[in-house]
């Protein structure tokens, strides 16, 4: 084709590539850091009973409900709440928002979300990738000698090492640093074992704390994500939407949603399955001589020193498990497993026990 | 707050008004073009059916069975079908993908779909308004006579006039035209009354023809948009999209789409009694004394000579009647309203008889 038809923008883009998501094979599927269990019973109720001849009409374009229900869990108001078409979408907007590309680079982890590099790529900002400590934590000292930067982004856990950092760490960051860049704490998995920072966001104007429905709350498939910060975040946030898209969120997903915070004690309950298969996969991966991360997540990031990562990776889907590898280098030995069902890990932990030799 | 923390773009931004969708009082809803009719059976009885377990998962980042489907429809193949969340995102991505800002400013007319100078901003590209005729059609001889533009979009109909183009004039255009700049042809309301150009992508490999399922479909709930075009044109709205967010649309809003796909015969019934209702309530306008401009669409660009438009709307609304009404010079005196079932527009036309002396 004609390539003075594509913008010369799109020329510098090396997508987001997402994990397989397998329409045919049956695989016990590790690989996407999905919840094993299913979304609260008055979610799948409410899906049943909804009256999808409303379907004809615009969602509210504010979210209203869905956000008051956000404030709320989380002890805010609904100023403070922006909500968005998967967390994906909500870091989108943030680096678009935040990120001035006069300022200088964004910082992040050298090993984290591979979908921070894209979007700076997308938006015109340089990146900075700060390395991790030799036992791959995050060490805040070389973000603090930066002067000239456009802001930070950082998961907790950080992705794909799963490693909690504390809250004491990220106030001491957020007090050391510059208070006219905005931090985007990414807390996608901070449900599984981290401490959130949701509550220092009036104490922080500059911080934005994001979550998603996708891993916690067993909702990947119908997309929402959501900021906690400053209402001036916020309203940058939402001015950024309205520029891009007006009605991000459909009328079923901000239902669904709704009826999935109005059930606390599935959700902990489910929470608190996941951390204990995770911690019994943990130390049986350590028993068979496996390099286990220690993982405030709802996966794990883990070698089987001496055995090349891709080739456990293929030895794996070849047996009808699929996890994620990332061929990035530093970490291409490591493989990251997301927590199935007890069952499920009994599958994989089954099919590891024999490995070593066979590869 | 601080201004140091919003990124500089974000002060030159206007962002889109979307109509009012109001949470409590009950209006006759004729502000944003809804369909009157709820979405085909088989969109209503799945979505009951649904099995809401399945949310746990992300949905097909690329949408496969549905793009197969609108394929299908459209006599054309998956490869060159782009799916999004609603036409909104779609259009945001082309203007992202298509429009390079060092080739000049996007042309679109005067008065038309105003997401799309919005876009122009958002994405740093200037743009052109080029005048319609006296009668607020479209006249392509001045987007004939620039040479430099980095491309044209354009709604057929066009929106708010209503008034559609044939297919005669767009091709012609596109013979005439710059082979090397994409044409957006928006063709969000086409089912109602004008000729699709969705044949032409093939011939044409710069034009982009765009659609949604929130109009002719009645599933503005759901959010799903979609783009016909060159397998060159597709892939750049992938590598966009894959550089945003890469699972834009959610589980049950893929599969409820497809089964609206899967009933032609409710989808014709549906449009034959809005495009009767819509030719019926325009008969009676004129006979009293309304100036309504011809509509290819689900809506009624119209004014009452002597009255102002605001008042119209404010004296509507007030009757429990919403509809929309533009503040720009040249259609201020303007309402649109869309056309909604036969019995609402019986109110509608009830209300109108006796407005002129009581404004």
């Amino acid at each position: 084709m004609n390539t003075e038809l594509i913008s010369s923008r799109v020329g510098k883009l090396t997508p987001y590539t997402p994990g397989e998501q397998p329409q045919h094979r049956n695989y016990i599927k590790l690989n996407t850091n999905e919840n094993p269990y299913p979304p609260a019973p008055a979610v799948i109720a409410g899906c049943a009973a909804y009256p999808a001849e409303d379907l004809r009409l615009y969602p509210d374009p504010a979210s209203t409900e869905l956000r008051e229900k956000i404030a709320h869990w989380y002890g805010r108001s609904p100023e403070e709440v922006f909500v968005g078409n998967g967390s994906d979408e909500v870091l989108s907007f943030a680096f678009y928002g935040f990120f001035d590309p006069a300022h200088g680079p964004v910082l992040f982890p050298e090993h984290t979300y591979s979908f921070y590099p894209v979007y700076c790529s997308y938006y015109g900002l340089e990146s900075r990738r700060i390395a991790l400590t030799p036992d791959f934590s995050v060490d805040f000292r070389p973000y603090l000698e930066k002067k000239e930067y456009a802001g930070t982004a950082l998961p907790n856990p950080n992705a794909p090492t799963g490693i909690a950092i504390s809250r004491k760490e990220i106030r001491d960051f957020l007090e050391k640093s510059r208070g006219d860049r905005v931090m985007i704490l990414d807390e996608a998995y901070v449900d599984f074992g981290a401490e959130s920072c949701s509550s220092l966001v009036d104490r922080y104007p500059n911080l934005l704390v994001v979550h998603t429905f996708s891993k916690s709350r067993s909702l990947a498939g119908i997309r929402i994500g959501f900021a906690l910060g400053d209402p001036g975040l916020i309203r940058t946030l939402e001015t950024v939407k309205d520029s891009f898209n007006s009605y991000p969120l459909d009328r079923l997903s901000q239902r669904l949603a709704v009826l999935a915070l109005e059930d606390r004690e599935y959700f902990e309950a489910s929470l608190e399955r996941i951390v204990s298969t995770r911690e019994s996969t943990a130390r049986e991966m350590r028993r068979l001589g496996w390099q286990v991360l220690p993982s405030g997540a709802n996966f794990l990031f883990a070698r089987l020193p001496g055995t090349d990562g891709e080739k456990l990776y293929a030895f794996l889907k070849n047996e009808g498990i699929l996890v994620r590898h990332f061929k990035q280098e530093g970490i291409s030995d490591f493989l990251r497993i997301s927590i199935g069902t007890e069952e499920e890990m009994g599958v994989f932990l089954e099919k590891i026990r024999n490995t070593g030799g066979e590869l």
